[in-house]
């Protein structure tokens, strides 16, 4: 409030008091530096950036940002922000009349399943993806669970609502992501979508297709939550879509 | 970085040190808070969670958070974010083989023309919203340019792009959204769309209609920015969206 105070104070000095109530305040967004933010705040609007959806096909969070990301992931925010998500998630599936078709969708990683440890060890985004030493950890199956997820899975399903994971892990990775989910909570699910092949291609691609056939078998998708845009466009998106927020990576 | 510098410390003081890379930095996100997160962090989640549409059909700014707004909104933050969502867009508009049937839509409100002195006086979105003392601040003329905006217009003009301004003002006010373009530096545009009649019904289904006729005219529509996500859905969308930062309404 401080920028407040001390516009309301120029004001009181300053300016001779007529006219409408509009012009009381005289405010405009601030003047811009001649130069860069500082980096705590164009980090931060690199992140917003990409939560909107505005910044696509990027491959790693830029440089600078690296402290700022491990503060953001380690700290209250990222907890808060998924809490913020996930909540209303729940608010929206609480006005349904569900019914035994109805299914929200889950995506797995970074959605269901924590991969921080991983990126921890790899420069919080800034390193270039390494899609061998990724599969290695996916491999060990002892991901966390991302409590937030869990907490509106669990919710859900009092609610009487399916969940379907959709993943584009590869197959051979099926039975260890099974066991970890079960693992750390998540033990009931209608399915898993196996990829028959691990093609690389969008993942929208593959998602969409396999959400078109749940549409098809008689399912309504009430929700569909993931940390990455490409999960939640295509057909059959769901009634309603849940972006979780994810800084580190984007596919 | 002090929450990874105790968390490191923790490690060297507690962990035998074996096993494979990834368990050295045995990372997951913060315990929860077991009530709530600090206003500072809950409304930054809120925040979020709009420019995400996460959050959709609110009608106010929580309470709480109307601090949390106009420090944003007046402070370094607000000012930064609309620059990346810019700065987005001309790079986007660079990488084209730019034709004279190449337009980019803006929308008007908070996109174009800034608001923010009838919102800095009517409780930066916490009030219901007004709609007669908005009209009267709108019909006055006076708003001031978004800054970043102006900057991204004058640029894709030397691309050699066409500005359409899109907006659901009444026509009544046509003229004086007109002058008020002009008069903050907007000289150029192709036209601005007008609306027969202020339905008051959902601006997609103004905009898209607007934007399809244009594409049957044979118009490109490169891209499209606009502060809310109902200007950016629908038909005819553009080849990229950008979404800029609005935490103080939505429609």
């Amino acid at each position: 409030m401080k920028v407040l105070g001390l516009l309301v104070a120029a004001f009181l000095v300053t300016c001779p008091c007529h006219a409408s109530d509009y012009r009381v305040f005289p405010l405009q967004m601030k003047t811009a530096y001649h130069d860069q933010y500082p980096t705590e705040v164009s980090c931060a609007s690199w992140r917003l950036a990409v939560e909107a959806n505005n910044l696509i096909k990027w491959k790693t969070v830029p440089a600078p940002c690296q402290e700022y990301m491990a503060d953001y992931l380690l700290g209250d925010q990222y907890r808060s922000d998924s809490k913020t998500v996930c909540r209303e998630a729940y608010f929206f599936a609480k006005t349904l009349n569900v019914t035994h078709r109805d299914i929200f969708v889950f995506d797995v990683d970074d959605t269901t399943l924590s991969n921080l440890q991983y990126f921890a060890n790899h420069g919080f985004g800034v390193e270039e993806h390494n899609a061998t030493a990724f599969k290695i950890w996916v491999s060990y199956g002892e991901a966390f669970a991302l409590p937030e997820t869990l907490k509106l899975y669990n919710k859900l399903l009092s609610l009487g609502i399916k969940i379907v994971f959709l993943t584009e892990r590869p197959l051979e990775l099926k039975d260890v992501t099974i066991s970890n989910l079960k693992d750390v909570g998540f033990h009931t699910w209608e399915k898993i979508k196996d990829p028959s092949i691990y093609s690389g291609k969008l993942s929208n691609a593959f998602k969409s297709s396999e959400r078109k056939k749940l549409a098809e078998e008689g399912y309504r998708i009430v929700g569909n939550i993931g940390d990455q845009w490409s999960d939640l466009v295509g057909e059959q998106r769901g009634l309603r879509t849940f972006k979780l927020p994810n800084p580190l990576y984007y596919d």
